[in-house]
C-alpha cells in the first residue's frame, strides 16, 4: 500500500503531539523531522523511532515528501510556508500564520500560486462537541442563527514573557474563538467591538488584556459575542451557544469524570479536563489525520488558508477596536 | 355561590397545613375544627379565624358539614372513619388507615355501605414531577413498563420513640413508595421480597430496619424495587425511574435553587429541598383541593380506599418477608 | 394586632396579582382599590372581596392608608407618585417609573422631599435562584467579580402595538436585566455599548430591535454583557453567570418538572416554566410582602428609587448607543 | 530497553482489540498470535504486522514469551490457563474463566501451584467514572457504604443463538456487575436473591431471563441491588450509586457529546455511547497495559483469580436463586 511521506518542521510540544498521532496512521510515513534543538530531543527520537535532523532544507529537497507540518515558532511560519509551497509540498501549519496581515497574505499568495493544499491548525473544529453543534446548525435544527456566544477561558494565566511574545489575547487565544464563530455560523464576521481589560493581572495593562467580551456582527445578519478570560479557577472552560429561530444548541464542558457526589454541602461533579492537551486529545488526532486524508484523496482540506486569514483579521480588528474604543469592520479577502 | 362546608378532626401539624390550604379555596368553608388540645392552639385559631372545639361529636352532628378531614393520630382513624361514614360525611383521611388490615377493612366496609366518598392522604401523587412521569407512562412514552425503581430517603432518622410507635419503616415510610409504585405502574404489586437491615442505627435492630431494598412483582409482568433509607446526608431524596420497552422516565430531586457554582473543587449545586413540608408544599395544596373538588362535582376521588388498603397490605407483606426471609404474596381485595 | 392599610391604583393583570398576594398577608389590610374600568372588574371584586372604586382621590384622601401600590399604565406613574408622596403615602410602583429621565427625576425629587418610602417593582431580585447567586457573590464565593452575563429571552414576541407603546426593548425588557446586573454586582453600570438588530421580526426595524447584546462596564472594573431576545422557541429563558477570581456562579432555568426522559433520540427534559407569571409567581409574592414589611418595620425598602433611576438611565444610554453606534456613558445620580 | 514478549491466543474481536492496544505500548513486544482461523485473518495480520499461527503449542514452547492473553472461546479457557501456567507464562484471561465452578477451580489451583500471575478481563474497573467513585469510596467520601446500586443495560438483546451459548444473563452479563459491586464495596457478596423474568423477549423464557433485579448482601453489612436489562432503547446504560453514611456517589452515562439542544419540545442531549466497544475503549487499553505493567514490575495484578472466582460464584448463586425462588448464600474461597 502506498503511504504518504510527511516531513515535520519543529519537534516542540505540538510537533511531538502531531508526530505521535500521525505515527499511528497506517497510511502515513513520517520520513523526516527537523528541529534546530535536535540534540536535546533524544527521548522523543527514541519514542518516535526517527533521527531528528537540524537542516530544514532536507525536507524541501526530499522529493518523496509530499506533505509537511509546520510546528515551529510563529515568526518562522511565513518563511516555511513559502519555501514549502515552492517545493510543491502540501502544508499543515499551526495557527496563527503570522502576526501581520501583510506577511500572512504573502504566504497566502505563494500557496495559491503553487497550487498546494493548506490547512491551518484549528483543532477545536474536530472536537466531537463543537462538531455536533455545527452539524445541528447545518441541518437546520436551530433554524436561522440569530445569536452566537462563545465562552473560552484558560485555567491559568500565561507568564508575562509569554504574554509579551504571544501577539496578545486576540491573536493568541481568541483567534480560536473567531474561527469557531465562523465555523459554526457559516458566516463571515464583518465587524467587531471590544469590551476588555487587564483584570486578572493588572500588571499586563500596558501590553495586553486578559478578560474580554468581543461583539460580533455576521454577514448574514446574526450577532454574537465571545467571552474570554486568561484564568478560570474551575478549569479550562470551553462552551458555546448557538441560538436561532427554532431553538438553541449548547456545548458544555467535558469533565474529568461523569460522576455526581452528594453530601451535606450539595451535589458536586469533577472539574473540566485540565487544559487543551487533555481536552482536545482526540481533536489533535483527528485534525492531522484529516489533513493527511485530504492529501491522500486529493480533495480540499477541511480548513483552508482563507479560514486562517479571516480569523487573523478578526483578531487584528479586535486589537484596533480595543485601541480606538470603536466598532471596527473586518476586512474581507478580495 | 354555594360553598362546601368542611369539618376537620385534628389540628396538629398536618391538620393545620390542610386547614390553611383549604382556607384559600373560595369554594370551601371550613366550618368546624375539633382538637382535644384546643386550649393550646390559640395562635392557629387566630390565624385561621375559627374557634377550635374539643368534642368531635359537633362535626358528626352538623348537618351542613358534607366533608371531613381526619388528621388525628393513626390509632383513632378507623373510629373517625366509621362514625363519619355513618353520619354521611365524605372523608379525607391521613395515611395509614390503621396498622391492622382487619381494622382497616372494617372502616373500608363502613365507607362502602354508607356510599360516601373517601380519599387517603398520599400527597406525592400530586407532585408535579411524579405526576409528569405518570402521564408519560399513561401516554405510552416508556412503552410497556418493565422495571420500576423508587428511591426514597429521609434527611435524618426519626427518634427512637417515633420508631417504636410508627408501625415500622414499611408502614410508616415505604407505604408512600408502595402507593407510588402502584400509581405509576397502574398495576397491582403481587409479591414482595425484603432485603433490609438496621444499618444507620444498629440500636433499633430489635424493633425495626432503617435501610431497605424491597423487590416487587407486578400483576402485569413488570418487576420493581424500592430503596429506602431513614437518613441521607445530602437531604430528602425522592427519585424514581420507570423503565420500559420504549425508554425510561426519571424523577430527579427538586433543589433549593437551580444554581451551579464552579470553583477549584468542581461544580456544585444546592441540596434537595429539606423535607416533605418543603418538598411537597404544593402537593399538599393540590391534594385537599382535589378532594374538595371531587365532593363538589360528585365524582370519584382520585385516590380511593382500595389504594389505601393495597399500599397497607404491601407494607404488611414486606414485614412478613423481613421476618421469614422469603418472598411473600400480597393479598388482593376480593 | 395593628394592620397596614394599603391602597392600590390599577386593577389590571399586575394589580390583581399584587392584590391577591397581599390579601394573604395577615398584617395587611387592602383598604381601597381604584381603577377607571371598575365596572368590568366584577369577577375580581368578588374574588378579592373589595368594592373597586374609580376615583383615585379616595386613596390620597384616606388618612388610614399608609402605603400605595401603583399598578397603572406607565404614563401615569409620575403623577401618581407625586400625588401619593404629597399625601404622605409610602409607594410601591411598577417599573418603569416613566419613559423620560426628566419625568422620573421629578417623581424622585417629590419622594425625597416628602420623605416617604419608595420601592420599584423589580420582582426578579426576589427569585430564589438569582437571590442565591447574589448571596454567593456577597459572601465572596466568586471572589472579585470580573465578568457578568445575563441571558433573558421571552418565549414569544409581543404584538406590534405593544412594541410601539412599550418604550422599546431596552426600557421595556432589558431594564430588568440592567437592574439584575446592578443587583448581582453591587456596582454601577458606567458605560454601555449596543450590538442589536430586528432579527426575529424585521417589520419592527424602524421602531425597535428584538435581539440585542449589550456590553457593560462596571464602576469597580468588571465588564459584562446582557443577551436579550424577544423570542425563544424553547421558552422563557432566564439565566445568569457571575464569573470572578475564585469561580463562577450560574443561574439555570426552572423547568416545568425535574424529570428526565430517555428514548432512542436521546435524553429529554421539559421546557422552562412558560413566562414571567409562572416563573416568578413566588417572587411577586415576596416582593410586595417585603415592601409591606419595610413600611411596617419603618426600615428602608430593599429596592430604592435610585435603583429605579439607574436602571432607567442604562436603558436610555443603550438607546443612544444603538442610534450612535458608539459606547455611551451612563449618567450617575448627583 | 528490555521488552516484554507476549503471546496471544485467539484473534477474534476482543483478541484483535487487545493486540492493537498492546502494540502501542513501547515496553511490549507481541511475539506470537495464534488462531485456528488464521487464514481468514489476512487484514488483521497486515494491520498488526505479525504472522498469525494456528498451533497454540508454539506459544507454550516459546521460552521468550513471558505472558499470554487468552481471548479464545470460554469453553477453552481452562485448558489454556492450565497449559500456560505449567509453561510458566503469566496469564491474562477474558471473563468468564468457565461456566463451571469445578472447572474454574482446577485452573485456579494450577495457577496457584505454578506461581504465575493471573488477571481476569473485567475492563470496567479501569473506566475513569467507576474508578473515580471507587476512589471516593476508598477515601471515605461516602462514609460507611450502606446501599449499592448497579444499573447495567445493553442497547439491544443478543440473538437467540448467543443466549443459548452464553451461560445465561448472570454468567454472561451480570458477572461484570457482580465484579463491580465487589470492586466498589471492597466487600464480599455473601447472599443473592433474584427477582427476574424474560420480559423483553418472552421466547427465551425456558432458557434464560432478560430483565433482572438481583439483591446483594455484603460481608460488612451493606446491602445492594443490580438492575439488568438486555435492551434499553436509549442505549448502553452503565450507572452506579454508592450510598453511605456521609453521602452518595453516582456514575452517570458518558454521552455521544456534551451538548444540550433546546427547542419547543424541551431540552435534549445525545444518547449514551453505543455499546461496550465505544464506551470502554480506554478501559480496554488501560486494562492490558496494567497487566503488562504488573508482569514488568513483578507485582500482583490489579484483578486476581480470586476476583474471577467470586464473581462467577455470585452468578452461579443467582442462577440457583432464580430456580429456587429463595435467597442463596455465595460460597467463599477457602
Amino acid at each position: 500500500m502506498k503511504k504518504l511521506n510527511v516531513g515535520i518542521f519543529g519537534a516542540g510540544r505540538i510537533g511531538q503531539i502531531h508526530a505521535n498521532n500521525l505515527s499511528r496512521n497506517p497510511i502515513i510515513n513520517i520520513k523526516r523531522i527537523v528541529d534546530p534543538m535536535a540534540d536535546k530531543l533524544g527521548e522523543f527520537e527514541k519514542q518516535i523511532g526517527i533521527k531528528i535532523e537540524t537542516d530544514p532544507q532536507v525536507i524541501f529537497d526530499d522529493e518523496e515528501i509530499e506533505a509537511v507540518l509546520i510546528c515551529t515558532p510563529t515568526d518562522t511560519h511565513v518563511d516555511y510556508i513559502i519555501k514549502s509551497a515552492k517545493a510543491g509540498k502540501h502544508i499543515f501549519c499551526e495557527k496563527p500564520v503570522s502576526l501581520s496581515d501583510e506577511e500572512s497574505m504573502r504566504a497566502y499568495k505563494a500557496v495559491k500560486e503553487a497550487g498546494v493544499k493548506f490547512q491551518i491548525g484549528v483543532n477545536r473544529r474536530y472536537d466531537r462537541n463543537f462538531a455536533y453543534v455545527k452539524k445541528m446548525v447545518d441541518e437546520g435544527k436551530v433554524g436561522k442563527l440569530e445569536l452566537l456566544r462563545v465562552d473560552s477561558r484558560d485555567p491559568e494565566p500565561p507568564s508575562l514573557d509569554y504574554v509579551k511574545s504571544s501577539g496578545g489575547l486576540f491573536m493568541d487565544m481568541m483567534i480560536h474563538d473567531f474561527d469557531m464563530a465562523r465555523y459554526i455560523s457559516n458566516q463571515e464576521i464583518t465587524e467587531v467591538y471590544v469590551n476588555a481589560d487587564a483584570i486578572v493581572n493588572k500588571d499586563i495593562k500596558d501590553i495586553d488584556v486578559d478578560t474580554a467580551i468581543v461583539n460580533l456582527k455576521f454577514s448574514d445578519g446574526a450577532i454574537g459575542v465571545i467571552l474570554n478570560s486568561r484564568r478560570a479557577e474551575y478549569g479550562y472552560d470551553q462552551r458555546l451557544e448557538a441560538f436561532g429561530s427554532k431553538g438553541t444548541a449548547m456545548v458544555e464542558n467535558d469533565l474529568d469524570a461523569n460522576v455526581i457526589y452528594a453530601d451535606k454541602d450539595g451535589y458536586h461533579t469533577p472539574n473540566p479536563q485540565y487544559f487543551f492537551l487533555e481536552r482536545y486529545t482526540q481533536s489533535y488526532i483527528d485534525e492531522v489525520n484529516d489533513f493527511a486524508q485530504a492529501v491522500f484523496e486529493d480533495r480540499q482540506t477541511s480548513v483552508t488558508f482563507d479560514d486562517a486569514i479571516m480569523a487573523q483579521r478578526c483578531a487584528i480588528a479586535a486589537k484596533e477596536s480595543l485601541d480606538t474604543k470603536k466598532p471596527v469592520k473586518v476586512r474581507m479577502i478580495d
